[in-house]
């Protein structure tokens, strides 16, 4: 019952055995329309070069829709309903999350919803989470509180995509599902203009607390929304899909 | 002219172009004669049989004088010695280090050692780190100051190493050689007993400030001298080798 659908496709692999998937969630701040699911054109180009087109694992992107005119959930639902689709629709047996900006904090929110939560369809978030192997999170957002202390002029996106704070959960208080074992990998640019160290420090930090395994890549790797075109950043991501 | 010739070889690999090594370096707070070379004995085992004994890079380990009788540099001289010495007789092209506790204090040093002080033969110095590709530092020590302000008994060993703290310069202050680009690996076990998390993330930390590519690895390890045997070690060391 997806309410928006829209899913992009850039590869489809051909090849025996499990079908993975690398699923690219876009960022810009929930409310900038020029971040879209091509953001991921030019990395999945990177992609299919360095593996020489012989990728074993499909590629692709999902949209959610933005605010101001949509505000949380609303984000969120799109993506797990979108995800939830693609891997009935391609019949996905690995999904593996890239996501940048809030694209990682999506992510995040895919692994730490509470179960219960009343406006997400249980059975969708199961079906997302049984498949999910890696989760790839760059330049993210991972607690507003901490983004507001540091930069508190971003309260002009934040106050329109969420109508208070509260209703997102601050990683420190929150779990990742206890029925997930994803490998986490937190990757940051040391060039990034928009979002210091500071918030995949804290994401870092709590990851420590929940005593969680993880694994951090920090590189020059442009500024924020050059992250995603990076040909460093696919060959972290295609090296560590490798293992 | 090495003063304490001491090497223990794994493995030669036998495969065309460039020679590629791991030299492990091991720990036991520069006192401990149980921690030897024989140390990576089971990790240099994982590596031969999780690469089904086609292991493209060869695998030894070096050996230093301990304290009380012998003091800092005596560590540091006898390691480089040793490593200068290991590159030349097996015409090593591309050197790896893999250091545990203070064996990744070592590796650290021959990093950022000034190569203006006069306790290490410069050509030495210089020979070692013109092969130098990839450190692995694994549950280390890296500030002592931090170490003795978190366990004060620990001075039980400092003492014996150093006729004082300050012969050690700290990660905060000191640089990394601007001749090399080294990629470093921070690893440390959730489980270690013997050093929490502080002393990793001081350095990840201090890396940052210098603005230098790191990555990091934090897995459920093993205590502290069981990371080295540790099979999901040699899985990571032998993956983001393959890069």
């Amino acid at each position: 019952m997806a309410k928006f659908d829209q899913t992009v496709t850039f590869r489809k692999a051909e090849v025996p055995g499990p079908h993975r998937a690398i699923v690219f969630i876009h960022g810009g701040a929930w409310i900038d329309p020029s971040n879209t699911p091509h953001d991921f054109d030019q990395l999945s180009k990177h992609l299919l070069d360095i593996s020489n087109s012989q990728l074993p694992f499909s590629l692709y992107a999902v949209e959610y829709r933005l605010s101001p005119e949509y505000q949380h959930p609303i984000h969120i639902q799109d993506v797990i309903d979108n995800l939830a689709q693609l891997i009935q629709q391609e019949q996905i047996d690995e999904l593996n999350l890239l996501g940048h900006s809030v694209g990682a904090t999506l992510c995040w929110q895919i692994l730490s919803l509470d179960s219960s939560i009343d406006f997400v369809e249980p059975s969708q978030l199961q079906l997302v989470r049984s498949k999910l192997k890696r989760c790839y999170l760059t330049d993210g957002i991972y607690s507003l509180k901490e983004l507001l202390k540091e930069y508190p002029s971003y309260d002009y996106f934040v106050s329109k995509a969420f109508s208070k704070v509260d209703d997102y959960d601050d990683p420190r208080g929150s779990e990742i599902d206890s029925s997930l074992s994803p490998v986490i990998y937190v990757i940051h640019s040391y060039q990034d203009e928009l979002l210091s160290l500071r918030q995949s420090n804290y994401f870092c930090a709590v990851l420590q607390e929940l005593q969680q395994p993880y694994q951090v890549y920090l590189d020059d790797l442009g500024k924020h929304n050059d992250v995603y075109e990076n040909l460093k950043l696919a060959q972290y991501v295609l090296y560590t899909m490798m293992r």
